[in-house]
């Protein structure tokens, strides 16, 4: 059995690979490492293969997969900002290269479990104060239509038998390591990032405003969770709202002082960034994850335990 | 100003276009009817023109759309068994041609009021007994899902100011005249139609069933006043539960007995038919529409109300 990570050169395609090679959770022949920027194998191992494949080329899936694939983790997208401001690659990439790899599953590999990553992008506009299984998708950018519009595809897939899909939709991870990125949510890392590296941040939203958040660490676990579980377990729907926990910007920061030290915590300030703020406040801040929590998905216990997971990544990191 | 209607040929596009010619709700200069089975006039009218085309082949929509189009009625579909027992063709018709459509108002006419027929088809699996706006989108058929997946596509296209869409969620059609189609609502028009005629009618659904009905010549109505509407009528979203009647076969049964007396609706044996039932039982049997009904769109008043219309509409065609 092979397993295939799309946008495995990415920052949770990473960690993933890194997973999956140490500890056995899901044993496995070959990991194949694919993405658009040539993918690094996370360790020395026999075991992985890495390509270099722009998904959104239309022979690209056909390559990729054969019959031979056990899981597919699909990570590979154009990030929220970024889709937002080129509608045209974030269709091809988040859309059309998603329809291509259910494709060739279908025709190659039906019993593929193919997991895909979805957000709570997908929600937006007026919505209740918490989130339920039961509650419409309204995206208000286009990443999270794109997202939504794939999540129906692959209900459809799984339901017809093509391909045995799964649908995560992540909370916004944080904290994220490396740089700011194009997605509208990249302040929900950089605002404890930075300052804990000694530098000022800007914070583009209100300290009210409410984050559903998840640390890489543990929804890297629920992505394997989730190749681990049958079919049955999904019920009526392949689409799961993950695990997350509730926080204000103002929790967060005063996590990061309790962490950190109010040094450490002051080096925030606010700019409102209108732009930003529309995005991120149609985002949903609180879920009812019973379903999710029952399937065996799991959560961070708290925002400080996040931040200490970051540090403890950061030190591993320097020393390795 | 020109009207372009797209599966023209079929049966609310010829209903669409005679109420387009004879009432002036809607003034234009040309009333263009594309099908795959080149469309009929219904009247004789120097401002009509017929255009046979295959909308899912690559130009079709280039050929079709031009700057002058103001209104786009968009009905070109494959129905819901239909798009059932062929996936490819449904996903062709029902979504690509929909997103060509779509891609070439945004660069031709993006001011274009771009007017799509969606169904409660979009609805499934475990729902509440009445459905409303915040309601989740659970297709249990292909074809609900392409549907679906045209409204999300079709929101961030208004969203965006690419072109200005509206999506009308159709209740099922009945009375329909003319032959069964391969719709798994057709026995909906069947039962009635067909003891009208003083055939025998098989139901292959139970008599408890609840369907959300809307007569012909109202839908059409509905369909004229979505395009008179300015865009701020939809505030957040550009999709809209169209209103309908919430009645179960047996009140049907009972309205055309009330309408046609006891022999005509005795006609009627049930014979379950599980491809069918699993279908429509999965489809939502009542609504709140306040928002519809508040945006000026229109139910009829019972369903007598509907078997009087298609009689009247039977007896009009054989005067004519
Ligand atoms: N990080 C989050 O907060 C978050 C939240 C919700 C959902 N997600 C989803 O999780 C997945 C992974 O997120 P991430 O944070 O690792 O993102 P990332 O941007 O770090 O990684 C995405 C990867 O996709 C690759 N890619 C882009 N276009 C490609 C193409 N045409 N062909 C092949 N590869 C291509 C990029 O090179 C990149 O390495 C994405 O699908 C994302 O939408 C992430
Ligand atoms: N009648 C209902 O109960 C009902 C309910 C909900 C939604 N709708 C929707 O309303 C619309 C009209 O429904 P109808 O009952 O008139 O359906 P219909 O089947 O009578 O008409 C559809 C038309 O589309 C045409 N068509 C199919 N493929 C085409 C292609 N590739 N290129 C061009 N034309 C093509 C067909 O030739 C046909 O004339 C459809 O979009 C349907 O999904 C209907």
């Amino acid at each position: 059995m092979n397993i295939i990570i799309t946008g495995a050169a990415g920052f949770l395609g990473q960690r993933l690979a890194a997973a999956l090679l140490q500890n056995n959770v899901l044993p496995f022949e070959r990991l194949i490492l694919a993405d658009i920027n040539t993918p690094r194998p996370p360790l020395e191992d026999a075991r992985v293969r890495c390509v270099a494949l722009d998904l959104s080329q239309p022979q690209a899936a056909e390559t990729l997969i054969d019959a031979d694939c056990g899981v597919l983790f699909h990570l590979a997208a154009i990030v929220s900002s970024h889709a937002e401001s080129d509608f045209d690659l974030g269709m091809q990439v988040n859309f059309d290269a998603t329809r291509q790899l259910l494709e060739v599953a279908r025709h190659k590999a039906p019993a593929m479990k193919f997991i895909f990553t979805s957000s709570l992008a997908v929600f937006g506009g007026e919505l209740p104060a918490l989130i339920d299984d039961g509650c419409a998708v309204t995206p208000q950018s286009s990443y999270g239509t794109q997202k939504a519009m794939c999540e129906l595809l692959i209900n459809d897939y799984a339901r017809k038998g093509f391909v045995d899909g799964r649908v995560l939709r992540l909370p916004t991870i944080s904290v994220r390591p490396g740089k700011p990125n194009k997605a509208a949510s990249s302040f929900a890392s950089g605002i404890i990032r930075e300052p804990l590296h000694g530098e000022a941040a800007v914070c583009p939203v209100s300290p009210e405003l409410t984050l559903w958040l998840s640390s890489p660490g543990r929804v890297v676990q629920n992505f394997i969770h989730a190749a681990t579980l049958p079919a049955s377990a999904f019920g009526v729907s392949r689409t799961v709202n993950l695990p997350g926990i509730s926080v204000s910007v103002r929790q967060m920061l005063a996590a990061l002082r309790e962490v950190a030290g109010e040094q450490v915590s002051s080096l925030v300030r606010f700019e409102p960034d209108e732009a930003i703020n529309r995005i991120v406040a149609s985002w949903p801040g609180n879920f009812d994850v019973r379903r999710a929590l029952a399937m065996g998905f799991g959560a961070d216990e708290d925002f400080q335990q996040a931040i200490r997971a970051f540090l403890r990544d950061e030190q591993a990191q320097g020393e390795g």
